[in-house]
Order: structure tokens, then sequence, then C-alpha cells
């Protein structure tokens, strides 16, 4: 039994990202105190830049999120912030998708903790508590800013900072926000959020709370997707499946999307569909997931085509057997021999 | 639009309250610390006191919640935690149902706020941060365990403590410990829970993420009370209904069992029903609260009959159309020509 940990406090609602100036005028308390905002570089030069209440004194960081996060660019991003002033910042706010999100939680954790970002990769690693943090998502599905994790690849794993200190002080969630994401990357990561439900909802790794969570988010996402769309509705849909999954786990999509990612560089929401389209064997939620895609009329592509090599794919199905929490989550503790590197190898095959 | 706060830590399931005694060695680093174990004094003598981690310096007090809470006696059991040591506790837990849990938090409170507790009834105005507090239901339905309110009854007013700082800092959700509630009470209780939710659900104050754990909870309370009965999922039940109503606001029914408690001293899970069960020509879902009545072979008697007076009748409304804001809540800004005192007066009469 774990004691869960929720974010404590959200705003909620259109214009819910006016609040951040006076709730950050609290935290500027000290003559010398600054702000880091880290913003997905897609917002760099956009109007939304103009509405954040970036002071002189802040450091701005876009987080390049071309690629998934790296250990190695956090350690990074956090030296900057460290060189900036003899001091520390008072609030770091990530703005973005779930990479934005994680990056921040990372740079809070990194400075007040020694070492690498690689060195917290694991679970319950971090020592001492961080700079206080506010996540502020721009697209939703991810959870991010209500998981315990801070997602990152380093030179050999994929694996999160999984601690207590990885989550948010305070959430903002402000569907206008929302309204300018792409269609594609709009559904894409809004069906990370549908995976989250379903994996959680069955997987053994689960408890009251988190089947509420999960049962309750994944109404929702199949309202908003197949009903009418509601983007606050969506951030709520998506924070609860953060909460769901955070408290109990993944189970078989999580994995293969992971050795996706790896090995082709894919992000993260559109590697989940592909994986996630072939699952309908595990999965009878595919069915409705495949209603959505062909509802917004997104059709995904064969990506294993002959330019994927067997070396890769071999090391597609490597990365997603490392993956033994979720996989026991999914089948029971006998799971390698269920889920054997052949099976996964012919799922990644369909792919 | 406001800064909504969660309970930022829970333990659930069988078994949870074991996380207790670790979890305060955690707390008790001073050479000189103590904590205050306040609990429903309907334990006094029980087996589940020996399992509390009560230490030599700890403070028990049990909570007499014959009566709802007054603010006099909050004041009183404040006061034997202050003149206990010349040093505060480190934790105040409160172990029982909402008045005791409400008991808990408005202590903690009043050891770092000067003055009495009737000065902090009303919204926001508690100034200090309290002493750490943990919450431990011993019965579901009231949400007490994560709210922001700590309801009491002063000279004039059954109003709560609503502040950021009445929220449990850390909750404890063990079904072992409902095992033993006496029938009545315990339907009682979990009906207050079952009218929360109705309550936010059908009136305007909410948003998408009040409905969602109002609805969530409604369809769980359903499927326990109507279906098969879980403890683990009462508790969640009861949380996310605590939730809801927390954030969005009661409506009709909450203020007519203010006025019945006040004037006849009835418990408030007792007033709810007896008030509910009248509001069919507001609240549809009446019809599954008296099935669920019926299941568990629960009559409740008329209690307005030729004891209560007239002008006993007349506080009750007069109390009832006190609640400005759950009124509104559920009639808009012109309730007071909808919700008139005739109007109230013939509810009350049929109770």
């Amino acid at each position: 039994m774990r004691n869960s940990k929720f974010v404590q406090h959200y705003y909620l609602g259109s214009g819910a990202l006016n609040f951040l100036k006076p709730l950050l005028e609290t935290k500027r308390t000290a003559n010398e105190s600054f702000v880091v905002f880290v913003i997905d570089h897609f917002f760099n030069g956009k109007e939304v830049i103009n509405q954040l209440p970036i002071t002189r004194d802040d450091l701005v960081l876009f987080a390049d999120t071309t690629d998934e996060p790296r250990a190695e660019y956090i350690d990074d991003l956090s030296d900057k912030v460290k060189s900036y002033k003899p001091y520390l910042p008072v609030v770091v706010i990530g703005i973005g998708g779930g990479s934005t999100l994680d990056i921040a939680k990372a740079i809070s954790i990194l400075l007040t903790n020694p070492g690498l970002a690689q060195d917290y990769q694991g679970w319950d690693l971090v020592k001492h508590k961080p700079v206080y943090k506010i996540g502020i998502p721009t697209i939703a599905g991810t959870g991010a800013e209500f998981t315990r994790t801070a997602v990152m690849t380093s030179k050999v794993k994929k694996l999160g900072m999984n601690s207590d200190y990885s989550v948010f002080d305070q959430v903002f969630l402000d569907p206008d926000l929302l309204k300018t994401v792409p269609k594609e990357q709009f559904i894409y990561t809004a069906m990370d959020c549908f995976v989250h439900n379903v994996e959680s909802l069955r997987g053994s790794q689960n408890d009251a709370m988190t089947i509420a969570f999960a049962e309750k988010s994944l109404e929702m996402m199949k309202d908003i997707f197949l009903g009418e769309m509601d983007l606050e509705k969506l951030l709520v849909a998506s924070g609860m499946g953060g909460i769901a999954v955070a408290n109990s786990n993944v189970g078989i999509c999580h994995p293969l999307s992971y050795g996706l990612s790896l090995v082709l560089n894919l992000h993260h929401g559109y590697s989940i569909c592909i994986a996630f389209n072939q699952l309908e064997e595990y999965y009878p939620e595919v069915a409705e997931f495949r209603r959505i895609l062909e509802k917004y009329q997104i059709v995904l592509p064969k990506i294993i085509n002959e330019s994927v090599s067997n070396k890769d794919i071999d090391r597609m199905a490597e990365a997603t057997l490392k993956n033994e929490r979720p996989l026991e989550n999914a089948f029971g503790k006998e799971w390698r021999t269920i889920f054997t590197k052949e099976k996964v190898i012919d799922l990644i095959r369909k792919m």
C-alpha cells in the first residue's frame, strides 16, 4: 500500500491563466527572486507568451520538444538555471505538453538534488524537497500535470523520475490554451489518456480509487470524442486519467510504445496510438479507439515497413520487455511465459 | 474562480491504519513532541483504541459527539491541548465520523490562530498555518475527510470554518474501521454523500471537475446500495462526494437539515434523510434514495408532529433561509422569490 499524493491546488476554467500573476506575486517576496518559465518551443514568438507574467529578472527557457526529453538535455537546462543567479528560483513553471511539463518537474528536482537527471531515473530516489513548481498544460491527455513521473530517456533507458517530489504544487487548467493545437497532435495526445484508463482498469495493480478515476475518465473521453467536444471536460478527464495511472500502472501498450519511441524516435502520443491499434486481442476498447480516429479522419500509417531492420525490431522488443512492472500488471507474475519476445515481435511487425 | 485544494496524501485499503505508526514516527523528531488523538467517544474502551500508536506523552481526547460540534466545546478541547504542554503538538489526528473529524480540524486551527472558534465561522478567515493534521474516518458519507469545512454550531449559527487550512494533510481510508457501525447510522451517514452529489449536480455553482466527481460518486453510491456492498468503494465515493461538494455547493436539502438539527438537536445524517425524503419536487433522485431505505429496511418517522411548536417551525425556517449561498446555488439569484418562507414551512411540516 502506498501513500498516494494528489496535486494540492488547481485552478480550472477559461481564464484560469489570469490567476498566475497574483499567485506568483505571493512567491516573489524576497528582494532577490526570480521565476523560471519552461515553455514548449512551439510557443516561441506566439501570442500566449505575452499573456505570461514574465518580469525582467525571470528566466525563460524554451524547451525543445522535437524529441522526447533526454536526461542530458534536462541536465543542460538545469545548469542554465543554476548559473543564472547566485541563488535558486522561487518557482519553476512548465507550460506545454507532457514533455515540457516533465522537463519542468525534473529541473525543479535537480536544483536541490545533487548529480545528474539519470541518477534519479527510477522509483523514489529523490531525497530533497524541490523548488516549488507549477504545471500549465497546453494540450490534454498526457496527465503529466497530475502524475508523480517525469518521463525521460537516457542513453540506456526510457524511465521516469518517479517520486512524490515530481508532483506539481499547483496546476492551472485553462481550456483556452488548447484551442490552437493541431488536430493530429490533439488526438494522439488525448488518446494517451484513453489508453491510460484502459491499461489501468484492465490491470491488477489498481484499487477502488484508481478504478473510479479511470472509469470516469474513460467515460468522459468517450462522451467528448464520440459525442460533443468540451475542452474543460477534456482537461478534467486527462487529469483523472493521470491520477488513475499514477496510482496504479500502465499495461501492455506503454511498454510497446516505449520501444517504438526509443528506436524510431517517435512522439509518445503517436507511438501509443500506433501500438494500441494492434492490441484488440487484449483490450476490447480498441474498437472505440478506432471509431474515434475514424470520426476525426485520422489514418494511422504502417510504420514497421521494409526500412525498419530486424535488428531495430529486436531492440524494440528488448526495450518493451524491460518494463517489468507494467507487464506484470497486465499479465500477472508469470508474464514472461505469456508475453514472450516472439509475441512482442509479432505485434511490432503488425504496427 | 477559486484555487481548489485537494487533500495531499491518502492511504486506501484494508490495513491502511497500520501505516499510521511509521508516519507519526517521521513527525516525532523533536525531543519534546506529542500527538493529539481526537477520538469519537463511541470508541472509548473499544478494541480499535489498542490499534492506535498512542505513546506515553500523547494526549487522547474523546470527543463527545452526542450533539453536533459546538464552537464552545471546540474551544474547551483546544484549551486542553494548549495547557497540556508548554509547546504545541506535532500532529492532531481525528478518528471518527464527520463531527470528530471537524473537531480535529478546528483544534488544529485554533492552536495557531488566536481567539475563539466562532471567530472563524465563515469563509477564509483563518490566517495562520495550522498544526499538521490527519483524518481517519470510521464511517463513510460525510466527506469531512476531504473537505475544507469544519462544521460547527455556535449560539447563533450553524456555519463551518471554511478555509484551505481546514483541509487534512493526510487521510487514512481503512474499510476495516467501518465494519462495526450500527446499520441506521451507517445508512443515514452514507445518504449524506448521496445528497451531496445530488445537490452539487443540480446546482449552478459547479464545474467540469466537480461534475465528474459528483457523477462518479453518485453512480458508485447506487452500485453499492442497490447492488453489492463494498466498503472500500464506499470510502472512495464518500471522498469524491466530499471533493465535489466542497468545490461547488450544497442545495436545498442541507439548509433544511441545518434548521432541523439546530432546533431539534438531530444528527446531521439523520436530518439530511428526513429533509431529502420530502424534496422529490426538486430532486428526482429521491426515488432511488427511497429504494435504498426500503432495501435496508429503514423507515423514517414523522418528526414534525404535535410536540413541535409553530415557533420551533418558524425558527427552523429562519435557520434554513440564512443559507444564502446554497439556496442561490439551487434556485439562482432570485431564490428568495421562489423559495419563500411559506414554502419552507410547508416542506418542514411534511417532515
